[in-house]
């Protein structure tokens, strides 16, 4: 860019945030320049803060800015169940959700050798220490159903194998609301087998 | 968000970025967590001195570091030509093709009485002053061709008709590599009107 350094090095740095190319980059520095002055001065607070202050929870490796996250802080959620996501926005679409009241493990990822990503990178054994330590009834798997999030859910539950505890899986099916005629055939097989008595 | 005060904020910050609604500016938030620490201290760094650091140029309204931009510091580029442009990504756009070589005028905007943009908003007198001053031979109307575009290059040319200067306005007419099919037919129109002998 020919007119102003200080936006050339605007423009570059946007460019690290996912999604974003020359072109978003440029419009996103011109549009906080000559709109968003204020937005901008609080991103770059924002940004500072968090990348300096975010750390993971030393007990579900979820982002947290304290040891325990707010939810591993919180006892009344330490009920023997532990449901098991691959990212904190999978967390965060159960907690908004709201049906699950018991505490989370965050692998930040899930299986893959070809990326170098094995069972320590997720934290496989800081899972089973904490299966041991807190003495959980059950484990519920909420991998994304992915070739690598069901390859990983298998992992897992094999290690569990020998420990007695009780190792689910979200369920399989039609999404509420969903039409049939949308539906891919593997989820409607998943429903087909899954299928309840009406009364249920 | 329920784990992280920081991680909140910055989800929140990111969405003053102009198409970026709470899903995005969460995916980045995560993305800039995992992967990218180093480019989000940067970002902040860039975001906090392009907020107080850049200033609009003197001369062309173009945003600058300085009192006067690059551009309007060479003195090989006062040349009597000024172009018009909209906006400093119209004027970048115009300096990778290469072409032109006088000076610039960014309107940083265009007139839009219904959002209150008058004359006086997109700096119409200080243009009319540069003219003078800088003894312009030729102001190339380069507004994008939209209505409002087009009603902000008839107003200057207007304010421009009692001066001894030439107006002129960028070629409208098939893009090159274009295919005629495709071309709607307002441009076609154009291009018919403008046809020229095959020696030009």
């Amino acid at each position: 860019m020919a007119f102003s350094p200080l936006v050339d090095e605007l423009v570059e740095s946007l460019r690290c945030l996912p999604g974003v190319g020359q072109k978003t980059a440029q419009r996103m520095a011109f549009h906080l320049l000559e709109r968003g002055r204020e937005g901008g001065e609080r991103l770059a607070g924002a940004l500072e803060q968090a990348m300096s202050g975010v750390r993971r929870c030393d007990s579900c490796q979820n982002f947290a800015d304290t040891e325990l996250c707010p939810i591993c802080q919180d006892v009344s959620r330490r009920n023997g169940t532990l449901c098991i996501v691959e990212s904190p926005s999978d967390l965060l679409a159960l907690e908004q959700a709201g049906d699950y009241q018991g505490g989370y493990f965050v692998l930040m990822g899930h299986l893959s050798p070809i990326d170098g990503i094995g069972p320590e990178e997720i934290g496989v054994e800081r899972l089973l220490r904490r299966v041991q330590d807190e003495n959980v009834t059950e484990i519920i798997l909420a991998t994304n159903p992915t070739v690598e999030g069901d390859a990983t859910a298998h992992y897992i539950a094999d290690r569990l194998a020998d420990r007695p505890v009780l190792v689910t899986r979200l369920a399989h099916g039609i999404p509420v609301g969903g039409e049939l005629g949308y539906v891919d055939g593997f989820t409607l097989g998943h429903a087909f087998r899954g299928r309840k008595p009406l009364a249920d």
